[in-house]
């Protein structure tokens, strides 16, 4: 590596100094904005670059290395971006959000000031239902009629509590004994502080359709309002290899091998021996590794053997 | 370091294994209880010794070398030992514990599961009232009169808002979704575990009186009814060496060596110097520096020079 | 979630707890050895349950859920097991193990005591020819005549920088210094702790044949040797769904899509547009990201539409 | 928080501006330059203040908050703050440099690259010799004379070893492999970003005279040359409040609360009790934490009790 003895300027992306601190509008009062930042894509380059020392500077181009090196999982010239959000978000989402451990973290203390006068309401028709099934997702909404009793009820609810939490301040209870009873929904805000590689891990966990909508939101917009302006290269990079991409397992290899072969038989008694293809009363039982495959090949545009 | 040919057997602390799964009950409804470890006082020494090589097996003896580890923060070999603790905790709690990030954790999950059907109660005699000299603490207690108002106020709060939780799942709602406004006092569970040395610094925090009650207690218990009995040394050289350590800042120790010269003009210069003796009408401005020290003097029983 | 009010006994592995201790040997003079261990299989489905909270306990057979939580990536559950190794290490190699942030770590001290008298030689026909197609790697061997000579030289060179390391002990120079010209190679012992989880990530990316031999020979010895007797059901699934897997870019799959449909023109275009098709004087210029595709192609049966 | 809705701009540093990019020198060939930063005094002062929400903006002023903080060891707001630097260390040194995990690494790599063609030298002045109190450290200088002809065997050793390394890449071996018997003393480069509370961990630990002369000397350039400049009100306060503290142990503060009252034979007392007056033929034994607490009573100037 030759040291250049000029002296350097810090790093800017313009793009994004032009949304810095502007809120962008997440769920009915949340926001997601950015404070500050370090790096950009030039930054992945020339960390990825360290290790190849001087002479090899125009092997690759810029793109492609980026591209290489997130086809590839060579994470840590991502971690070499840093960036930091101030957002606004119900505790229920931020319970999630939270659990991501490689953040750094100032949260809004509710010991110290009175909680935040403000909880995520949910209106009549964005009530959803339990999905059938995922024990763990929704699907579908709630007939907005019953809807519109369930927001009803909830407004209700949140300014019933706040009028205890208030009495309780009123009565002289310290702040960090008179919050105990807050809805969930109640808002809370903080300033979140991430590197490249590891948001990028938050978003592909977070823009996932198992996640919940809410922090799905909050991904989103991160993703779209922020990656995108702050690492374009990368934040593409990012789709096509990981959101976008599709994993086949070695069973799945093995069953598209045989029917690319056109060995049908045999493909059908990999399943079989896999325990994918148990039958019950009403044709096949369910099996949760054979359906993944079937969307896989669905979307590859090849045929499901064991339909007709 | 010579190898041992022989075959190891797992270490395994007696004290310990007698209570592994008996919960320790904390708060109303919340406990703690070990469900695995690995690890003991010895593993700290065999991990310390390993930097020595063979040959110095015998120098220092196990108590003086964790002792010694301990006070000069070597905290590697702290981390060789490992415990997994269940726990049940009320939300509001756990938010404060999770921001350990160093822990491995699994927690229930109110997305896959309806939630568990218990909220912490405050009886009347323990509303604590806001402190009026820190923003973030508490001081005595609410009248128990009004205490009453206040649980028999909260126990229909909690009751009312379990039946729209119930109402909400009976009209179909997600799980997910039906949650959002669940008070902050509902008990959650969840599997922890962690090493030793990021233990030490949890409880080090949530022993101290500027941590919140609620935290303390699940501290105390793990600290004097698990660690006391899984690694006894190190506990103990915890407790001289950290939790009842006292720091003496740069500026403390020129006052106190002033003082100690018999200078008690220049330790007054000094303080001055730092602003800590300005003076309003009632006499000395409160100064917080100041009085920490203060409060450090009083423990070693040296005179405050200020006062008269 | 019922808490069980039995106590408990800790999980043991008997296929493990065989081997506590035993050195399975790596290169001419390393090992690797369990030293202690928590958690199994079951720890695993355990942590995932608590999830689930009581009454689902028997929905799925542990196999069947961990094989869920690897193939989609719940990897807290796999955190809950933890192992302690000691291991026995060329410095060159450790350089690259020691970049995993996530394990605990004591190493034997060469300031602290005197280096270990051993370097890891290369044999005459293990010397490595520097690999045409990648920068960072080996290809075939050196003509063993030639290895001879390089193998001689490095004996040579081996000793020689022993006798001047002791040396610089007999003049008393301190041996954090000393030892500042030692080999590379010289061996290094660590007790080196991981969970579960953070190991299957040092495995595949170790195991992997872009790592270089030596590392590759320890992460074998640990998967093949430990993992696969400590959790088998976990270790099947890793070969299974990550080691095994495949995965198919959003590119790579927008292109067998329309292949599978029958339409080559197109699946030809999107190439072209990919920029994969540039030719050359000699016909298709190199490009990774279209022969990593080929090879996926071949090894699932599939043509490749741009080879006649 | 009231939310700004103006917009943003970056925080900059004026003084560190200046310096970005430059070498500062260290030992014979390294050195240590800022290639970005993210965040101020300021940026500490903001995340701090997250927690108090909107209306306290005034009660504290900068400098006293931040040196509040850092007295109380709350961490989190200095983690706001992210440096990159470009690192050049000997291995050897960047050995103990690596060991601290909760930084972002990018190394040069002589996989991919001819290892860089310098080691460093020791100077016939500079060898220094093995401690005689500490197992692990350095007193004083070896004889010049000696010193003279243990450097010029260096420089013989590094040329050696460097003409065998070329030879094996000339005979065609692989660079992973023909690296294998460079001394530690290769210089390597890296860049390497960590937030402020992390590299404050690290400089306390690296500027410690426990700590080997080499890191000390990158460690002090880093605090003296770099975190003066960007963070000078936390730079200060980490210097009063954490490199220039004194510790007293429960034990020591009981023994000074004794002769503090004047009570010299209960302070012997209790000496006798912890075991710290154990006499030979000599006079009293070497005991390690007696002679920390004698170090702490010289700089307090307050007696021994046990020395007359």
């Amino acid at each position: 590596m030759t040291l250049d003895p000029d002296k350097l300027a810090r790093t800017h992306v313009a793009a994004l100094d032009q949304i810095l601190g502007v809120p962008f509008k997440v769920l009915d009062d949340g926001f997601v904005r950015v404070v500050d930042y370090m790096g950009s894509d030039e930054s992945i380059v020339q960390a990825a670059r360290v290790s190849y020392g001087k002479g090899t500077k125009k092997i690759s181009e810029d793109r492609g290395l980026i591209r290489y090196l997130m086809r590839h999982r060579h994470t840590t010239p991502f971690e070499m971006c840093e960036i930091k959000l101030h957002v606004r978000v119900p505790m229920d989402c931020w319970r999630q959000w939270i659990r991501h451990r490689t953040a750094n973290v100032n949260e809004y203390s509710t010991r110290y000031s009175v909680a935040i006068d403000a909880a995520q309401k949910t209106t009549p028709d964005k009530w959803r239902q339990q999905s059938s099934s995922s024990k763990q997702g929704s699907q579908g909404f709630v007939d907005p009629r019953q809807g519109k009793s369930l927001s009803h009820e909830e407004v209700e609810l949140q300014e019933y509590v706040r009028q205890v939490y208030q009495r309780r301040l009123q009565a002289g209870v310290a702040r960090e004994q008179a919050r105990k009873d807050l809805p969930l929904s109640t808002y809370t805000e903080a300033y979140w502080k991430i590197d490249l590689h590891n948001l990028f891990h938050f978003l592909s966990l977070r823009i996932d359709d198992h996640a919940q909508v809410e922090i799905r939101d909050y991904a989103q917009t991160i993703g779209c309002e922020v990656v995108a302006k702050w690492c374009p290269i990368a934040w593409q990079a990012f789709l096509d290899y990981r959101m976008e991409m599709m994993n086949l397992t070695k069973l799945d290899v093995e069953i598209i091998s045989a029917l690319a072969k056109g060995q049908r038989e045999s493909a059908m008694a990999l399943a079989e021996e896999f325990g994918w293809l148990k039958r019950g009363e009403k044709g096949l039982k369910r099996n949760r590794e054979r359906s993944e495959l079937e969307d896989k090949l669905r979307r590859l545009n090849l045929a499901i053997p064991w339909r007709d």
